[in-house]
């Protein structure tokens, strides 16, 4: 594939913060966008107007019922598989939600892609399938894979199909392991968490875990252009790429960038523990050298990309007002 | 566990060539031993008779339905699912066969450990998950694991699941990485084909692949107590060891030493391509010093395992006539 063909490419989970940024750069390449989104986390606001975008159509269905959607991958030239539980901690309240909108989602997406001979897979893991890493920044071909939260079990399980799938049907696949991905939209994740709990209560901002957990973040716009860029310049049968930053940003950190932008008076409150919530991945660090070595450099360092994210989230919660 | 304590042992898979001899050995060592087998490649007399062994029973089930065989896990102490699509190449013909028989399996039997909260998880997976590697002997550190068969993904899936179980809930997980595993009772792999084979025209003898194919292969006996050994002395969260033996073995050799014992008279034809059917990954053998610094060791090399293998399979043949 080069991303600039004309081939119709269906992006699933299309109408999510990440889903709906890549739906802009693809269209804005001059590829039609088939969307299927079940809109659970997605919103159809995120992506632009149906009627002003000829190119764009969305079908709301859900990734696990092919039989809804099957028909939108006649003739694509490449599947982009983004649809799951977003919520690592949901999933750790309950296997089976990660199992059935992770692993069994994906093999259906497959089996959809294989049956329609669609000839790219490009799909989005995590830095989780690493579990608790021994070397850091940990390169793509660390191990073992042990992850530790049943997210990061069912993004392994859709590593080996796609791999799996690749190899017996030469459908090239695409495995973007990401750091934590943070920009405009997000319905999830530790700065929409925080500014939630400060409208609940602007007194105080809890803070799982004892603050010290040490990631890395990435805006949504170097993630989706760092995925672009893998697409256009490599073709292996699978293609494994980390996506994140050089540097972390810990939790507390990130407490009190929030805390001073939503006014500076809220007591911050430790819940203790090294992990924010069971299967939490306390230091996370990705080598990103293998795509860099394409072409593609993050623009926002992890704290370039928390500042921005909560000037977005101050100005849009201002804004709404 | 300690393997000789009182409380039952679950097996599922326990009326298959490997899980009946574990079976034995388990109820050798004084436990009482539900097996949990559909009997799709299991066979009851591969067990002990159960009016003759009070401690064994055989509850007929798939592991798919929890609801058919859950309550033989209630006051288990350990859970060993070795219960799986045992024929790689059926999978390649169909993704869905391994990932019900595999995935969708082995979370369900995850599942049931659970809410029955038994201690210990024991999977048996496969040298599959590593895909075709690029470091022999294969430690089990390697990465990426990027496995080429439905049957490695579906393996993959399960260690993934097995970790996230171990993490979220405290089940101590064991992860068995198995060369081939060859002995008696065996009713697929390369042995039993190639008797087969000659069984329908003993004039020729057609191998899959160039016949160069390089792969470990370890007796029944040793696998068993190789994981017997690692549950004894081992007791980390998630626990992955190796199964394999030092040396490897062509299809060639096999193909001529079955030729040889089958009278010498057939033609060995090769189809063709260094890999026998899509999927194969022609080159295996495990790095196994993982497990021997807790004292085990393979008593039959490869080429000493497949002889035995053979001389069984010729005397169960002329026994039969």
């Amino acid at each position: 594939m080069s991303s600039h063909d004309s081939a119709p490419v269906v992006v699933t989970g299309g109408a999510g913060a990440v889903g709906s940024y890549l739906v802009r750069e693809l269209l804005a390449r001059g590829s039609t966008v088939r969307v299927i989104d079940n809109l659970s986390s997605g919103r159809r606001e995120h992506l632009p107007s149906l009627s002003g975008e000829p190119r764009l159509s969305l079908t709301v269905a859900d990734v696990r019922e092919p039989a809804s959607y099957a028909e939108k991958f006649r003739g694509a030239s490449a599947v982009w598989h983004l649809a799951a539980n977003t919520d690592i901690r949901l999933g750790s309240a309950d296997p089976r939600v990660d199992f059935d909108h992770g692993t069994f989602a994906t093999f259906e997406a497959l089996e959809t892609a294989r049956r329609h001979d669609v000839p790219r897979f490009l799909f989005t893991s995590s830095s989780v399938v690493y579990g608790y890493p021994s070397v850091l920044p940990t390169p793509e071909d660390y191990g073992p894979l042990l992850p530790e939260s049943f997210y990061g079990a069912a993004k392994l399980a859709a590593e080996g199909m796609c791999s799996a799938f690749a190899h017996a049907y030469g459908i090239r696949a695409y495995l973007f392991r990401f750091a934590n991905i943070i920009g405009p939209g997000m319905t999830h994740g530790v700065i929409y968490d925080f500014f939630e709990k400060l409208r609940q209560d602007p007194a105080r901002l809890e803070v799982l875990g004892d603050g010290n957990q040490s990631k890395s973040y990435l805006r949504t716009e170097d993630c989706v252009e760092g995925m672009l860029v893998a697409a256009d310049r490599t073709s292996d049968p699978v293609n494994v790429f980390n996506l994140g930053t050089h540097d972390r940003i810990t939790a507390r950190e990130i407490a009190e960038k929030v805390v001073a932008a939503h006014g500076g008076r809220a007591r911050i409150e430790y819940t203790g523990g090294s992990r924010g919530w069971p299967g939490d991945v306390p230091v996370q660090l990705l080598a990103v050298d293998k795509l860099e070595r394409l072409g593609w450099h993050p623009r926002f360092s992890s704290a370039a990309a928390v500042d921005r994210t909560i000037e977005e989230t101050v100005r849009a919660r201002d804004a709404a007002r």
